[in-house]
C-alpha cells in the first residue's frame, strides 16, 4: 500500500510537471466549470470504439490489418493516460469494456494505480459501460442484459463504480427496451444516441426536441421513464473544423506569434458560430459536442491540446463558455436547469438516415451468424444453470469464454450482420470457442447430476456426455450409432425453462427398427422419417465446410419421439435396436403429383385450421397463403440498407411432387419450391402451432443481380394497418403502416419504410382473431398489405451500400476451394388464437424456442443406465415451477461463489387477462435444498444496490406525460419470507448468498 | 540547481516506472548491444521533416494544413521524449534544427533538462544538425555552411554537444562539397544518404559497394576523406513490413497469447530475411536499418512498441542480433571492423531513380526563388560585415531573421523548386521578411560608417540610408527623384569583397540632365541609356505584384557609371542635375534592320573578340552561336525530372529591329526575339567578359504543352564530350557526356543524363583556349555537343512529375487576380580565355557575381555631403587587400560578441598557375585598427576546436585511394604572428574574441 501511495504520487506529480511544462510561455486555463448566465459547451472527449467492424476486435485493440482502417485502441489507451496526467481539468469517457478489459490486463499495478486514480477523479468515466454498445434492433434483451453485465461487473470489481450513462451513439435505431431496461433499470440517469430517422431529427430540430423524457414501457410507466437525448446530427465534433487527430485536415488553433498563420481569432469565431448554431435547436443553456469519433484519440494528446487552446481562447473571448466535461456533467447541469421536456414512447424504429435510404436491411443481414447467436445465447442461460447445479470452476471449463463471445457478438456491427465477412467469421469463431468451453462444462455437468454415485462434489465424472451442434444439418455422431449390435444410445434431455416441458425431439438415426424407453423403462412412442436429400445434401456439404470432413455414413431417418421433462431439470431417454418396435413407426410416405385436401394433412388438435393454408397447398376456404418473394435490391441497397426495386413471387418452377410423411408424432409436408428453396411444413401431436422450416439458399446471382427473399403470409383479417413487433424479444409495440407516432411520415419506401426488427415475433390481430408468427433468430418483418406477415429470410447482395463496412453481402460457404451462396435453414411458427388470447402462446412457445430442450447424448453398452444414474431431476423439485408468467433469465454462480439471480415477468400490462397481473415466487422453492442466506435486489446490472441506485435517480419533468405516483412493482423482498413479486414486465435482479454449511442441490 | 536534479531524478524514475509498467506480463529485452559474432541489425530510429515541401514549415510544425499532407512535427517531439523516458534503450535521432528550435523555445525548463539528459545519454542524438537537410545540387556552399553553422551552434549553445554524422538521406543527388567540406571539414566521421543513380546503385549492391571512402577534394586529398553509405534502396525501413506509424498497414508483433492472430514467428522471420537480405550485399556484419521516413514518429510510441517487440523476439530467435542504434553507433562498428572500403571520389550527380527519370529539372525549377536566395545570400554575408562593423545589436534590427530564412531555404525542397507553390512563397516571404530586417541594419550601419559625427557607438544616425531591392526591374524610388530641383542624389557603395573594386553600376533616373561626382568630388564619365519598354513592361507589373501598387512615374533613362570601391568598404558617389553635363552622354541609339557588323559594336578591350558571335549577330568568321531552344517536356517531366521530348531552335519570329545602345561606359544590342524572349548583350569599359541579360516569360502554354527554354552557345572548339561545372559554387568537376567514372552508363536520356547543376558556372577547353560561362543563380547546364554549352533557363509545366509535390511547375504572377505566367529575368556572362588562364576571371568575377556592390542612397538638399560624411571607407584601410585568391566568407560578430571569420582558398590545386598555391592572410592587417585577444581555430560549423576535431576524427581504409601523408593544409595560426595560411580550396574557421578596450573600426 505504502508503494502504491508513493508511485502514485509521483504519477501525480509527473502529471503536474507536465502539465506545467506543457509551454514555457502558453499555459492554457482549462479549469473552467459551468457558468449559470452563458451558454455552456461541454466538451465530451470521447472515442468510438467498435468491437469488430471491418477488422476483428483482437485487430482493432492492437492495430493490425491496418489496410483495412487504421484503428488501434491501443494506442488510445496508452496514450489516454499521459494526456490525462498532464493536466487534471482533462476528461475521457470510455466505453467498450472489450477493449478496456484488454488493455488493462496488460498493464501494471502502478499504471492500475494511476488509471483508478483518474476514475476516482472523474478525469476518466466509465461510459455506457458494457462489453460492447450492443445493437438495439436484432439483439435478445437476455443478451443486452448479460453484455452489459459483464462489463459493469467488471468496472466495479476493478475501479467500484457504476456507470451513469447510456450511450449509444452508432447503432441504427434504438430500442424502447434499451431505454427503460438496458437504461432506467440499469441505473442510467440518461441514454444519448445518434441515429435517428432524418424526418424525425429535421422536427426535432426545429422543436427543440431532441432530447426528451423517454418512457419506454407502458407497464412500468413513469417508473423507467428516463431522460435521453438525439444528437443534432451524428457523435461527432459539430461542423465547423473541429477533428484534431493526427493528421485530420481540421486547422489547429495556432497561437503562436512567433509562426505563420495565427488563427486565434478566427478559430474562436468557429466555435461560437458552431455553439450557437447548436445553441439554437437546444432547450437550456447546455449543449454537448462530442469531440471524438470512431477509434479516435490514437494519439490523445493531439485533441486534447487543441481543446486547451479552445476552452483558454474562447473563455477568454467570453461569448460562450466551454469546458471539459462528460455526459454525466451535461445531464446533471441539464437536470439542475428544472427544465421540462417533450415525452417520448414506443422506440426509434425503423431508421433512415435519408430519403430512401432505411437501415431495415440489416434486420435480416447473416441470417446464420444472426441464428448462431441465438443459439448460444439459449445454450449460454441452459450452461450457467448447470454450471451452478455442479457448482462452477474458475479454471476448469466454464461458462467464461462464451459470455465473453456472446457478449462481443451483440456489438451494433455483430449481430447486425454489418460487419465484413473476415469479422462475422471472428465472431462465429469465438462463439465455437465458448460453446466448446461450456460444451464440457454442460457435460460435465450433466454426468455429475446423473451419476448418482458421486455425490460429494463431482471434478470428473465417469461419463461424458456428448453434445450435437450441428443437429440442425442433420448431423449427430453420437446419435448415429448402430443400435443392432446391442449399443443403446443414452439421451438426456434438459429443461432449462421453469415449467415442465412436452416436446417433440428428432435425432438422426441409421437403424431403422429401434424402440424408445424414457426414464422409468416405458416405452414410448416414436416415428421414423426418412431422411429428405434436401438435409443429405446439406450435411454433407456444411459438415465438410465446418469439420474439413465429409461425414462417413449418412443417417436413414430422423427418430422423434415426444419428450416430458421437469423444470430445470432432466429426464433420460434410451433408444435400442429392436425388431419388434411396436411403438415406432416408419412415417407414411406419398408423393402427392396433386393438390392435396389439406385436411388429410393436417388434422390433429390444430384449431382454426380450416383457415390455414400453406404456400401452394391451397384449403378449400382459401383464407391463407403464403410465397415466397424475391426483393431485387437497389444500387444502394446493402448489408445496413434495405431498398428494393422490384418484387417477385416465386412459383414453384415445375411441378415437383409433393413429400408428405405421416405419423403419430409429427406430420410433414416436403415442397422443393425451386432448385434452391425447399420447405417443409411440420405439426406435432399435442402442439397447437404450424411449424415452417426453410431452406433457402444458395440465392442465385447469375443473373448479376443480388436478391433478398421474403415470406409473406396472408390471411383474409381485416387488420386495419396495424401490426405488432417485439422490442428484442420483450415487449411489442404497435406498429401502423406508413405512419409514425412523432410525425408525419412521408413515404418514400413503402416497404423498407414499414420493416421493423423482430426478436420474438409478430402478431396482427382484427376484431376476432390473433395471428402470431414466431421466429428463431432475429429478423426483419412487416405487415405492408392488411392481413399480410411478411419475414424477410435471407439477403445475397452483390453491391455495398456505401456506410462503410465496403463489402457486398454475399455470403459463401466453401468446401475445398468451392465457394457457393450461403444455404440459410431456419423455422418460424405460426398460430392463430382467439383475440385477446395469443399472448399466451407468444410468452409460453417463446421462451420454448428460446430455450430449446438441450440434448445429450451416451453410449450404453447393454447395461442398465437407470440402475446406476438419475434418470430424472429437478433442480426445484418435481413438485414446484415457476409460474407461468416468470421466467427465470439468469441462474449463475459469480466468482466469489455468490448467485446472481435474475426473474422476468412474461407480459405486458394488459396483454392477458390472467397472465398481465402481479405474481410472485417463493425463493425457498426455487432453491429447493439450499440455504439462502442474504438476498440482495441490486440493479439490472447487478453493479450496485437497487436501492441505491433508486436513491440516486434523477427525476425528470416530461411535457404530457402524467407521472404515475404508483407505478405497480414488486415490493421489497421480505428476508424471511423470501418472496419475490413481479409486476407486469419487471425483471429483478438479485444476489443471493447460500449459506455453505449446504452442499450443491445434487447432493440432497 | 538542486531543483532541477531532483526533478530529473522524477522523470529518470518515471521513466523506469513506464518501462516497468509497460506491460504486466511482457518485459522486453532492448539492452542487447553489438554482438561480435552475428549479423548486428542497427535499427535506427527516424524521421525526416522536410523544412517545407507540400506544406510549409510552420504548417508542418504545428500540423495545420493536413488535408495537403498529414503532418505535425510538434506531434512527433512531443510523443518522442514519453517514449524514450519509458525505456532507456531506447534511442532517436534529429535531424532538422529548423523545427526542433520552433519546439525546444515553447518548453519549460523541466522539460529542457529531460531533453538534455536524454541528449547527453545518447538515447536523443543531433544528426547532421543544420537548419534544414539542405540541398546539394544548387546550394552554394556559403549558405550550406551558414546554414549548417546556425544548427550547430543552437546544439553547441543548448546542448554541448557537436553532431558526428552527415545524414543526406533525402536530397536528389550528392554533392563532392557535401561530402569533404559539410562533411569531413564539419567534422563528420560519416555521411548517409539514400538517392543515388539506379544503375549506380545496381552496381554496389551487386559489389558490396554502397558504403564507401569518399575524397571530395582533388585539393584537400585524402585530409578530406570521409566513410559514406548510400542506403540499399531509400531512407525508409526495409521491404518486408517494418513500418509502425499510427495507422500503418505493416503487421504489428502480436505477441499476446491472448488475443488471436499470435505472429511472433512470422513477423521473426520477417526480420531475419530482410536483414540477411541486406546483409549480401553490405560488408562487414553490420547494416543499419533506417527505421521511419517523412515525418513519422507523430506518435512515437506506436514505432518503439513494435522495435522492442522485435528486438526482444528477434534476439530470443538468436539468428541475427536486433539492437537500437543511431548512425554513430553504426559507423563506430564499422570502424572497428577495420575493413577497408571502395574508393569514391566526384560526385553523384545527376540523379535518376529509374530508366528515363533523371532529376536534373530541378537544377532550374523555380529560377526566380534560386535568383532571390542567390541575391539575398550575398546580401547576407554584406550585411554581416556591417552588422560588425558596426555592432551587433541583439534586439534591435540585426541579421538573424534572414539567417533564418535562408537558412531554411537551403532545404532540399525549397531552393530546389520542388515544393508547391504556396511553400515557394512562403520561403520568399521569409526572406523578403529576413531582407527587410537586414535591410534597416545595412541602412543604419552605412549611415553610421558615413556620419563622421557619430564616432562614440551609433545607435541611431541623422540620415537613413534607402536601398533598392527592386533594382532589377529598374524600380528604385530612391533613385528615381528629380534633381533638377537642386536635389542631389547621394550613392552610398559598399563593396563586400577583399579587393578594391572597379564596377559599372546602373540605377534608374527621370532627368535627361545629370552630372556624377565620386566621393573626392570630380566629376567623372556617365552614360544615360534610354529604359528599353521591356523593362517599362515588366516595372509596371511587377511593382504591381509585390507591392500592391502601380508605381507613379517612370524613368526614362538608366543612368550608367563606373565606380571605385575600397575592400570592405565604400565610396560615395552623388548625382545632381546640370544642363552642362559634359561627361554624361545619352547612348547612341540605332535600329538596325540589317545584320550588324559585330566589330562596330564590340570593340573595345575584348580579347578574341573575333571569335565571339552573339545570337543571330553573325560575326564573320562565324565561329560562335547562341540559339534559345524550347524543350518540350514528356509527360512525367515536372518539377523534379527533366525529359525532353522535343527540341525547337526559337528563330526570331518576324525581322524586329535590332537597336544598339552606344556610349563611353556600355555598350547593349537589345533583341526581342520572340513575344516572350529578349535579350541584351552588353559590354562594359574596362571589362573583357560579355553579360547577357535574358528576359523570358510568360512561357506560352496556350498549346496546351509546357515547356523549357534552354540557350545554347556554340563555338567550333573541339572540346571532347568535356566539360567542367562547379560543386555547389566551389569545386569545378570534370564531366564527360554519356560518362560515369563509377560504372558503364547506360544512356537513355541524351539530353537530361549529361545535365548538371551549375551554382558558379560551366567551362569547356580545347587545346588552345577555354570558353567559361557564369550565373546569377543555380541552373542545370550540359554540353550536349562538343564546343556548345548549354544554360537551362526557365521552365513552365502543366504536369506533375509523380515524385510527389502533386503539383505541375507552372509558375504565374497575379495583378488584380490577372494571373500571367512568370517571367524570369537574369544574366549570365562568358568569356574566352587562353588555354589555362580562365579560372582567374571564373575565381575573381564569380565573387563579383556573388557579392554585387551593394547601393544605399540618399537625398541631400543643396548641403555638402562630403563635409559631414566619409566618403569614402575601408573596414581594413586604403592600404590592404586580402590575396587574390582568397575571398572572406563570413565575417560575423556572435551573440557573445566573439567573431566568427571564414577565409576560403579560391582555388583548386592545378587550377591556376599563379594562384593555386599556399597563400596567407595577416589578420591584424585585417582587422586593422582592432586588437585581436585571441584567436580559435574552428571546425567549419564553428562547434569545437579544430585540434579536437583532428584527434577524434575516424581515419579510415580506402581501396585504391592512397593515403597521401601530408596533404598540404596552412598551418597552426602562431598568437603572436596571426598569420592564416591557406591551401588550394581550404576554408579555416575562426572564433576571435577582440580586446574589448578597444573600439570599432569606425572610431580609429
Amino acid at each position: 500500500m505504502e508503494i502504491r501511495l508513493w508511485l502514485f504520487s509521483v504519477f501525480l506529480f509527473m502529471g503536474t510537471a507536465i502539465s506545467w511544462v506543457e509551454s514555457k510561455y502558453l499555459v492554457y486555463n482549462t479549469s473552467q466549470g459551468i457558468v449559470p448566465d452563458k451558454l455552456n459547451v461541454h466538451l465530451v472527449a470521447h472515442t468510438h470504439d467498435d468491437v469488430g467492424w471491418l477488422k476483428t476486435v483482437d485487430q482493432y485493440y492492437v492495430g493490425s490489418n491496418n489496410s483495412i482502417q487504421g484503428a488501434c485502441v491501443r494506442n488510445v489507451l496508452d496514450s489516454l493516460i499521459p494526456a490525462l496526467l498532464a493536466d487534471k481539468n482533462r476528461k475521457f469517457i470510455y466505453v467498450e469494456m472489450a477493449f478496456f478489459q484488454r488493455w488493462w490486463r496488460d498493464q501494471s499495478e502502478a499504471m492500475q494505480q494511476i488509471v483508478k486514480q483518474l476514475v476516482s477523479s472523474g478525469q476518466l468515466e466509465f461510459i455506457n459501460g458494457g462489453m460492447c454498445m450492443h445493437d438495439e434492433a436484432v439483439t435478445h434483451y437476455i443478451d443486452m442484459i448479460d453484455q452489459t453485465t459483464l462489463g459493469h461487473q467488471f468496472i466495479k470489481k476493478e475501479f467500484g463504480v457504476t456507470p451513469r450513462i447510456g450511450w449509444q451513439i452508432d447503432p441504427f435505431g434504438h430500442s424502447a427496451v434499451q431505454a427503460y431496461l438496458l437504461g432506467t433499470e440499469v441505473g442510467f440517469d440518461s441514454l444519448f444516441f445518434g441515429r435517428i430517422d432524418y424526418q424525425d431529427r429535421a422536427k426535432r430540430k426545429n422543436e427543440k426536441s431532441l432530447e426528451v423524457v423517454w418512457q419506454g414501457s407502458d407497464s412500468l410507466g413513469s417508473s423507467a421513464q428516463i431522460f435521453a437525448g438525439a444528437f443534432p446530427e451524428n457523435y461527432e465534433p459539430p461542423p465547423g473544423g473541429f477533428y484534431f487527430e493526427v493528421n485530420d485536415p481540421s486547422p489547429i488553433v495556432q497561437d503562436d506569434m512567433n509562426l505563420f498563420d495565427y488563427n486565434v481569432p478566427d478559430r474562436v469565431n468557429d466555435f461560437v458560430a458552431a455553439a450557437i448554431s447548436q445553441a439554437n435547436i437546444t432547450r437550456t443553456n447546455h449543449i454537448m459536442w462530442t469531440m471524438g469519433t470512431d477509434f479516435k484519440y490514437q494519439y490523445a494528446e493531439t485533441w486534447f491540446r487543441e481543446m486547451d487552446k479552445l476552452i483558454h481562447y474562447v473563455n477568454m473571448d467570453g461569448r460562450v463558455n466551454a469546458l471539459y466535461s462528460t455526459p454525466s456533467i451535461y445531464t446533471d447541469a441539464k437536470h439542475a436547469t428544472n427544465e421540462s421536456w417533450p415525452a417520448k414512447t414506443d422506440d426509434f424504429f425503423p431508421y433512415a438516415d435519408r430519403a430512401n435510404a432505411y437501415w431495415t436491411g440489416y434486420f435480416t443481414s447473416r441470417p446464420a451468424l444472426k441464428r448462431y447467436v441465438r443459439m448460444m445465447s439459449g445454450y449460454y442461460l441452459a450452461a450457467r444453470q448447470l454450471e451452478f447445479l455442479s457448482g462452477r470452476s474458475n479454471t476448469g471449463p466454464n461458462t467464461d469464454s462464451l459470455a465473453d463471445a456472446l457478449a462481443i457478438a451483440q456489438h451494433h456491427d455483430a449481430v447486425a450482420g454489418t460487419e465484413k465477412q473476415h469479422v462475422a467469421n471472428d465472431y462465429a469463431k469465438r462463439l465455437s470457442i465458448g460453446y466448446s468451453e461450456a460444451e464440457k462444462l454442460v457435460a460435465s455437468s450433466l454426468a455429475c447430476l446423473a451419476e448418482s454415485t458421486s455425490h460429494n462434489g463431482c471434478q470428473s465424472p465417469a461419463k461424458k456426455f456428448q453434445q450435437c451442434p450441428l443437429l440442425n444439418i442433420s448431423y449427430c455422431p453420437a446419435s448415429e450409432i448402430n443400435q443392432s449390435h446391442g449399443k443403446n444410445l443414452v439421451v438426456v434431455v434438459y429443461n432449462s425453462l421453469g415449467w415442465k416441458r412436452d416436446d417433440v425431439i428428432q435425432i438422426p438415426v441409421i437403424n431403422d427398427e429401434v424402440i424408445v424407453h424414457d426414464s422409468e423403462g416405458r416405452e414410448i412412442e416414436s416415428q421414423l422419417l426418412p431422411l429428405a436429400d434436401v438435409y443429405v445434401a446439406l450435411r454433407n456439404s456444411y459438415v465438410q465446410a465446418y469439420l474439413g470432413k465429409r461425414p462417413m455414413d449418412t443417417p436413414k431417418y430422423w427418430l422423434a419421439f415426444t419428450v416430458s421433462v421437469p423444470p430445470f431439470g432432466f429426464s433420460t431417454y434410451t433408444i435400442s435396436g429392436s425388431k419388434s418396435a411396436a411403438n415406432t413407426r416408419v412415417s407414411d410416405l406419398r408423393r402427392l403429383r396433386t393438390w392435396l385436401n389439406s385436411h388429410s394433412v393436417f388434422t390433429l388438435d390444430i384449431m382454426e385450421l380450416e383457415m390455414i393454408k400453406i404456400h401452394s397447398i391451397r384449403l378449400s376456404l382459401s383464407k391463407f397463403t403464403s410465397h415466397i418473394i424475391c426483393l431485387f435490391p437497389l444500387k444502394n441497397a446493402g448489408a445496413y440498407i434495405f431498398r428494393p426495386n422490384g418484387t417477385f413471387i416465386i412459383k414453384p418452377e415445375k411441378q415437383i411432387p409433393l413429400i408428405v410423411m405421416r405419423g403419430p408424432i409429427v406430420e410433414e409436408v416436403h415442397q422443393q419450391i425451386n432448385q434452391w428453396i425447399y420447405q417443409i411444413t411440420r405439426l406435432y401431436k399435442g402442439k397447437e402451432h404450424v411449424e415452417v422450416e426453410f431452406i433457402v439458399g444458395p440465392v442465385p446471382i447469375d443473373d448479376g443481380i443480388g436478391k433478398e427473399v421474403a415470406t409473406q403470409i396472408t390471411t383474409t383479417m381485416a387488420t386495419n394497418k396495424t401490426f405488432y413487433t417485439d422490442s428484442n424479444g420483450r415487449d411489442f409495440i404497435k406498429r401502423i403502416r406508413d405512419y409514425r407516432t412523432d410525425w408525419n411520415l412521408e413515404v418514400n419506401q413503402p416497404a423498407a419504410g414499414n420493416y421493423y426488427p423482430i426478436n420474438l415475433g409478430i402478431y396482427t390481430k382484427d376484431d376476432k382473431k390473433e395471428f402470431s408468427v414466431l421466429v428463431d433468430r432475429p429478423l426483419g418483418a412487416s405487415s405492408l398489405v392488411d392481413g399480410q406477415v411478411e419475414l424477410m429470410l435471407h439477403r445475397r447482395l452483390l453491391l455495398d451500400d456505401s456506410r462503410g463496412v465496403a463489402e457486398a453481402l454475399n455470403e459463401t460457404v466453401c468446401v475445398l476451394d468451392q465457394c457457393k451462396g450461403l444455404i440459410i435453414q431456419g423455422k418460424y411458427y405460426f398460430r392463430i388464437d382467439p383475440l385477446g388470447e395469443g399472448a399466451k402462446w407468444r410468452r409460453s412457445f417463446g421462451q420454448e424456442i428460446y430455450s430449446p430442450l438441450l440434448l445429450a447424448f451416451a453410449e450404453e453398452d447393454g447395461d442398465n443406465w437407470s440402475n446406476s444414474h438419475v434418470t430424472t431431476f429437478s433442480a426445484t423439485g418435481s413438485s414446484f415451477s415457476l409460474p407461468d408468467n416468470v421466467a427465470l433469465i439468469t441462474l449463475q454462480e459469480l466468482d466469489d461463489g455468490k448467485v446472481l439471480l435474475r426473474l422476468a415477468h412474461l407480459y405486458q400490462i394488459g396483454e392477458d387477462k390472467d397472465l398481465s397481473v402481479m405474481t410472485s415466487v417463493e425463493l425457498k422453492k426455487l432453491f429447493h435444498g439450499k440455504k439462502i442466506h442474504k438476498v440482495a435486489e441490486m440493479s439490472l446490472s447487478a453493479n450496485q444496490q437497487r436501492t441505491e441506485m433508486e436513491k440516486k435517480r434523477l427525476v425528470w419533468k416530461a411535457e404530457g406525460l402524467e407521472r404515475r405516483e404508483a407505478v405497480a412493482r414488486g415490493g421489497p423482498v421480505d428476508p424471511a419470507e423470501l418472496v419475490v413479486e413481479l409486476s407486469p414486465m419487471e425483471i429483478r435482479t438479485f444476489v443471493i448468498d447460500f449459506d455453505h454449511t449446504f452442499h450443491h442441490v445434487f447432493d440432497v
